[in-house]
């Protein structure tokens, strides 16, 4: 068990946690708590994955005496590191006020456009994801796009880093089923979209076209811009068509999220009807 | 000008920005920044419950000489007093990471019932929140209410603190425009509402109806509850019909202030069609 916050691997695991630059290079990322980790142990693609599991002294003592009755008991996989750490140094790696005492190091899965498209483009449901900045914001968008059966997730390769720990933990698990696609030149993986034949919405506080008026039931695309800044100009030319979502009052635009959900949503909507 | 954290009335304020308990005894929140601060200032019906304007010395100085022709010049209304801070003390004060150099500490506004449902309850559209404890989804909740079109808000009187500087600062400017009431009592709330008429609707888990099967067009409540725990059963058991959101793929719930916001554009969108 290591004891010391100077351990080397303890050193190196806070730099995961902390620099996006360290994540890159290692190819991985981290995910907290039973209830992910536990995700992560059943699906046989994301079992192999995983690099090693960290624990608390006192979440492997509970563990092993199986006294929580409510924790889920996965076998961890054959040849699967673990490392133990005591309870003050797992807090001291812990990116969550209460750490619940289990992580895992992760090597990343590569999808591609297909993934994101899903098996029939003629159905396929992207959100695209325009330089946004708010972990929170991701993380909402990851699970709602879930929820509303979109296919995949496109963004700019200067959106927040998804994985940063608190856009992991806010995708509620979303992150590790929805596939997406970060792109160092966003309009041209757009224009690839639309020879796909997906139609590409931009969604615009100048948009001419109520959001509800269109028809989502094809191939759809929706670009999401940036919390304070909207879309780049350059983006946004490449939609077919910009939309808007009505706003009464003095309301002058709507958290980014809640556009991709309400979008994501009427899409979800007029498929089911 | 108070150049002293150690200064009685920086003392106040500072009690006012952080304790809850001081704000309800004082009957005031404080807002921040120019834009709030202006829209205080320009509303016949807010200017008058300004009780004081504290502004940094540098943010009076740009506002003296006019050097920055971005910033709106609003004059104070008469009477109004105001205090100057060094820049350091109004940092000390501040709840943002950068400080726009004003703030407004503003006697609250009492709502009635009437306020809430608009002047046709037939027409009223009304989020009712039960134990939200999130402040950036009660901000949320309430900038997008406001662009559905929403009448007003009803919330349980153990929800985050409306005036909590951080839900003030996130609802954009809403919350001066939002009619809203806090009840000890919200199930008794909720059966006043059912008897003016309007129709309650519960989003929950277990809802049996689609969401968007029902019909929005007259006076509509949609019951939001509890980030991790949902509705109570008591709220719950008032609602005339239970709905929900239907989810795709492993996702096991909605953020709320997503699910509120799929719930009023709904009802806007129908109310426009």
């Amino acid at each position: 068990m290591i004891t010391s916050t100077g351990n080397a691997q303890v050193k190196e695991l806070v730099r995961l946690m902390k620099k996006r630059k360290a994540r890159d290079e290692a190819g991985v990322f981290l995910v907290e708590g039973p209830r992910m980790t536990g995700e992560l142990l059943e699906d046989p693609e994301w079992r192999g994955q995983i690099e090693k599991v960290w624990m608390s002294e006192s979440y492997a003592r509970r563990h092993e005496s199986g006294a929580n009755a409510g924790e889920k008991a996965t076998a961890l996989p054959d040849g699967c590191r673990t490392e133990l750490l005591s309870d003050a140094v797992f807090s001291h790696v812990s990116d969550t006020k209460t750490p619940q005492g289990i992580l895992a190091v992760v090597r990343r899965r590569e999808y591609s456009m297909q993934d994101v498209l899903g098996e029939d483009p003629g159905k396929a449901l992207v959100a695209v994801l325009d330089n946004l900045q708010d972990p929170g914001n991701m993380g909402t968008i990851f699970r709602t796009a879930e929820a509303a059966g979109a296919t995949g997730i496109l963004m700019s390769s200067d959106c927040v880093d998804i994985y940063n720990p608190k856009v992991v933990r806010s995708t509620m698990g979303a992150l590790l089923r929805m596939p997406f696609l970060c792109e160092d030149d966003l309009p041209a993986a757009l224009e690839d979209l639309k020879k796909a034949g997906i139609r590409v919405y931009a969604a615009h506080l100048e948009g001419k076209e109520f959001y509800d008026r269109e028809d989502y039931r094809r191939g759809t695309a929706f670009l999401i811009g940036n919390e304070g800044n909207g879309l780049r100009e350059e983006t946004a030319r490449t939609a077919d068509c910009m939309i808007r979502i009505p706003m009464e009052g003095k309301a002058e635009s709507l958290n980014a999220a809640v556009a991709a959900s309400i979008l994501m949503y009427e899409a979800s909507r007029q498929r089911r009807n």
